[in-house]
Parts: C-alpha cells; sequence; structure tokens
C-alpha cells in the first residue's frame, strides 16, 4: 500500500527536478550518461526513457539544488563527448547534443531558484566546454526566449546561420556552434506533465490536425504543446503532449477536447500514457472532475488524513 | 503539497480504522461522544460527521489495534449512558444507541486481527453493559449475519421481538434489548468507500429506483449497498452508497452505472462526494479509467517515484 504524507515529513531539504533531453537513443551512451546522474549523492535517478523514433533520451533527476547540477553537468559532459550531431536524425526538433535542461522546484525551493541553477549550469557549459547556451522559460532573457520552439528554428541544421542574429545571441559561451555538440537550452519551468494519446489511425495528417487543435500556440488549450508523431509498429498515431501548468489546464480538458477533435474524423483514442512522471494532485484532479465531486479535499483522503490527525494530536 | 510515501515509512505499527456509528445528532451528545475517542493515546480522529436527517453520528478513528479499541468502548459506554432509542427517529436503520461498529485493516493488519478485535469490543459491551451483540461481516458466526441488513431486519421498533428468535441470538450478552439502548453490531470488513451522488429532482419514487438498479443484492453491483434519501433544503434525492470493496467494483463504474439509471428518467446528476475519508488507491483507479491510462502505476506517481528512488539508491 502506498501512504500519502505531508510536505513537513518531505525527506529532503530544498528539492529540485531536472529533466535533461539528450540527442542519442544508443543504448551504450544512454547507460554512460545515466550513470553519470546515479553516480552523484543525494541525486536521484526517477526516470529514464529513450527512443530511436525521436532518437532522443529524456532523464528525469530529482534531489538537492547542488546535486542535481552536479548530477547534469557531468552528464553533459558525459554526453558532449559522446554524441556527434552532424551524423544525428530523430523526429524531435533539437539544437543540440544536450538539448534543452530545465530545472523545476519541488519541495522547499522556487522558480527563482531554478532560475539560478539553470544560470548556474549554462554558464559553467558555456565556459568549460564552449558551448552557446540559450536561456529560456522563466529564466529567458528576452520574451522571445520564453518560447523554446523560438529558440529552436531552424534546428541544428541551420544553427551556423541562426545564432549570428543579433537577437538570438546566446546567454553564455561562444556565438558559433560547437562542432559537435551544437547548443543548449537551459531555464527553469514549473512542473511539466507528459500525456501521451494514441489514436486508432495510421493517418499523421489527421495526428497532425489535432495536435494543432490541442496546441497552446495555435489556438488549442492554453498550457499545453502537441505533437503528432507515427507510431508504426502499432499502426497508430500518437499525441504527445506537454501539459506546462497542469492546474491551469487540467488533464481531464485535454483529453476531453482531445476526443471530440478526433470524433470529427471519425478516429478513436485507443489508450494514453503519462510520460515521465505526474504529481498527485492532477490525478486527483481528474477523478474530482470525472465524479463530479464536490468535496475531494486532502483531507478526504485516508493516507494524508492519518498522518495529519498524528501530528496535529495534542 | 501532499507527498506519497511508502508503507515502510508508515508512522504507526499495526494500523487499524474503526467507523462506530451512533444514533444521534444532538452537538452536545456529539461532542461528549467523540471527546471519549480524542481522549485516547495513540487513537487518532479523522472524521466525524452527523445530521438530523438520518439522526446518525459517524466516526471515523485509527491508530494501534488496542488504543482503537479502548477508544471506541469509551465512546460506546458514554453513548449508552446519554441516548435513549425510545426517543430516537431518524431515517437510517438501527438497532440501537450504538448501531454498528465495524473494525477495519489499514495497514500491517490484517482481516483477522479485526474479527478478534470486534469479538473483544463486542464481549465487553455485552458483558460489562448488558447489550446484547451481533457480529456481523467478516466476524459473523452465521452466513445470514454477514449482512448487517438482514441484522438489522425490524430495527429498533421490532427489536424486542425478533431478538428471541433462535437464529437471532446475539453472539454476546442477553436475548432481550437493553432499554435504552437496543444491540449493538460489530464485526470486521475490509476498506469501505462512502460515494453519495445527488440527483436533480424531488421524486423519491424515482430516487429508489435508481438505488434499488445499483444495490448489489438486488441485481445491481456487487459490492455496493445504495438507498435514496430526500435532502429538503436543495430539493434533490441523494443516493448514498456504500462500496464495501473498491477494488472489486471500483468507483467509476457505479457512477456510470448511475448516470444511465438516472438518464432512463431524465434526472440529472448535481454532484457527488465522499462520505467519510478514501484510500487514495480508489482515486488513481478511477482517473486511470477515465483517462484510459495504460501505465499509471506507483512508479510514475512523482511523489512516489522521489521517495523510492531515495530508499532504493545504492
Amino acid at each position: 500500500m502506498t501512504v500519502l504524507v505531508l510536505s513537513d515529513w518531505w525527506p529532503l531539504q530544498e528539492t529540485v527536478e531536472c529533466v535533461p533531453n539528450f540527442s542519442t537513443s544508443d543504448p551504450k551512451v544512454v547507460k554512460e550518461i545515466v550513470g553519470e546522474i546515479t553516480r552523484v549523492p543525494s541525486a536521484y535517478l526517477l526516470d529514464h526513457s529513450f527512443d530511436d523514433y525521436y532518437n532522443r533520451l529524456v532523464v528525469t533527476v530529482v534531489g538537492t539544488k547542488e546535486s542535481v547540477v552536479r548530477a547534469v553537468l557531468n552528464a553533459s559532459f558525459r554526453a558532449v563527448r559522446l554524441i556527434d550531431m552532424n551524423r544525428h536524425k530523430g523526429q524531435h526538433p533539437r539544437l543540440g547534443a544536450v538539448d534543452v535542461v530545465p530545472f523545476v522546484p519541488v519541495e522547499n525551493a522556487t522558480i527563482s531558484d531554478c532560475i539560478s541553477l539553470s544560470r548556474d549550469y549554462g554558464k559553467t557549459l558555456g565556459e568549460e566546454l564552449g558551448i552557446p547556451v540559450y536561456l529560456y522559460g522563466e529564466a529567458a532573457s528576452t520574451p522571445e526566449r520564453r518560447d523554446i520552439d523560438w529558440i529552436r528554428q531552424g534546428e541544428y541544421e541551420n544553427l551556423d546561420e541562426m545564432i549570428r542574429r543579433p537577437e538570438r545571441k546566446p546567454d553564455y559561451g561562444p556565438s558559433t556552434p560547437h562542432p559537435t555538440a551544437g547548443a543548449t537550452i537551459t531555464g527553469a519551468r514549473s512542473m511539466m506533465v507528459g500525456f501521451n494519446v494514441n489514436l486508432g489511425t495510421t493517418s499523421l495528417t489527421i495526428g497532425k490536425k489535432i495536435a494543432r487543435a490541442l496546441h497552446g500556440s495555435k489556438g488549442g488549450l492554453a498550457f499545453v504543446r502537441a505533437m503528432a508523431a507515427e507510431i508504426p509498429q502499432m499502426k497508430e498515431i500518437q499525441i504527445g503532449m506537454s501539459i506546462y501548468n497542469f492546474e491551469g489546464t487540467p488533464l481531464h480538458r485535454v483529453f476531453e477536447l482531445l476526443k471530440v477533435e478526433a470524433d470529427r474524423y471519425n478516429v478513436p483514442i485507443t489508450r494514453s500514457e503519462i510520460n515521465g512522471v505526474i504529481p498527485i494532485k492532477a490525478i486527483v484532479d481528474a477523478a474530482r472532475f470525472y465524479l463530479r465531486l464536490s468535496n475531494l479535499s486532502d483531507t478526504k483522503i485516508l493516507e494524508t488524513s492519518i498522518v495529519r490527525a498524528i501530528r496535529t494530536k495534542p
């Protein structure tokens, strides 16, 4: 049985999460990168996944502020030695070997703390490895740079030209791409939920229309980024979504709108999955919506309730 | 923020829950009964609620085995002194002042432990207060007695006659009702979820038909007991349900079947609520169903995942 415990039982001080994305799906390279994370004391590997279609490795690590920065720096140094972007192909947009490195507050840490961490990280990468680094999200130095898609325009293949534009001068490091590692984007954001929904169709055209309907900046839901991808072995299309504020745009709204848009093309939803990890609150909110629960607070949850009763007993 | 922690972080040994139901809604009496619970060390009051319509107080207490039995015995002794069943009216079926006292395993405790506790409790009530006591649920001494509805047939008003029947000889105490406290039912069961759904109708007839459609022993869902009640101040009917095995009959199935049955009478669902407390697993299961999540295990939940990563790091 799993048990809910209140935050002051939390076992770590100032906990942050980091979700570095590396441009590789080579199992040997993956193993070496992940090994750099697990080697650091007080840095804890939560999840890592990689696939050939995206040719991308996504690692989730949590821990104290110092340990997470140390672990991700070590992993990044290793990745830069092992990955050659000149030979990289994949369906996910990317600028470099260490493509994007967001820092996320989890407990007893703020978004400001995470902005500082991303600056420390970016500065080190720029100075010690000569990699151009862009700050994005809450750490961005200009309004456009808040948007990772804007920074990634042209991708690795056009970086050499794009990076020379004055409005694209890197925040750290040189104004020329690293010969094999391209550029890196780092920054701070709030907890993100990765939500993938599979559709019973092989039409990428339909998938793209549905993804566009969901995508915030294209007229969809405010805090959603969506893209469609083929899952050839399952003969399905997957709508891969990032919900970057799950309290603002809850899971049920994403799922129900997706259902409506898919209906229009007579495409069924076959299943969905959480990509990475999800805060329990997002799950509770979904149940609350679907069951029309008017009173599902913390105090109604057995496990939370027990621990609170123990702590508050006179 | 609330955080999930694995069971070996659990702060108590052998934790059980008890949910005694007392036949009162007099705030002064409620206060005295609840006071007996909170007074006992290592017994923790999770919830208590009472209302005039049912004229009933439902208390949820958890703690170590010994402390819970002690707290509920003290509360029962107090209730017997303060409640006179000869003057009790209410819409909920009942046999006595201390109507029903189920013991429930929570953590590091089994249903067998809870059967023993209910026997200790019942024996004490019978011997020290002269109250006839029936064992029900998993503690029942005959197959019919597993069913609390069977035991409560005729209610307090007909107890004097019913109790004389040989098949209804109490498990403890005398074979005559206590003059002011009637009889008590105690036993063991697994964790139960109280789920109430309100309907936008004032027709109790329709409400009763819907409740019957849901009720397990009347052809509805296996682990559901349902009854309809008027909520006059809201001009609504409430279907009050107990799901006594929420893994066997999950919340979503109850809610969706209720929706279908209500549709038949063109009655809308206005809202629902959890009565008492609910294990987090029941909530996660509902979200998993509605969002069609194929991979929502413990390892996908951020908080659980962090604690596990910390505990298992070499």
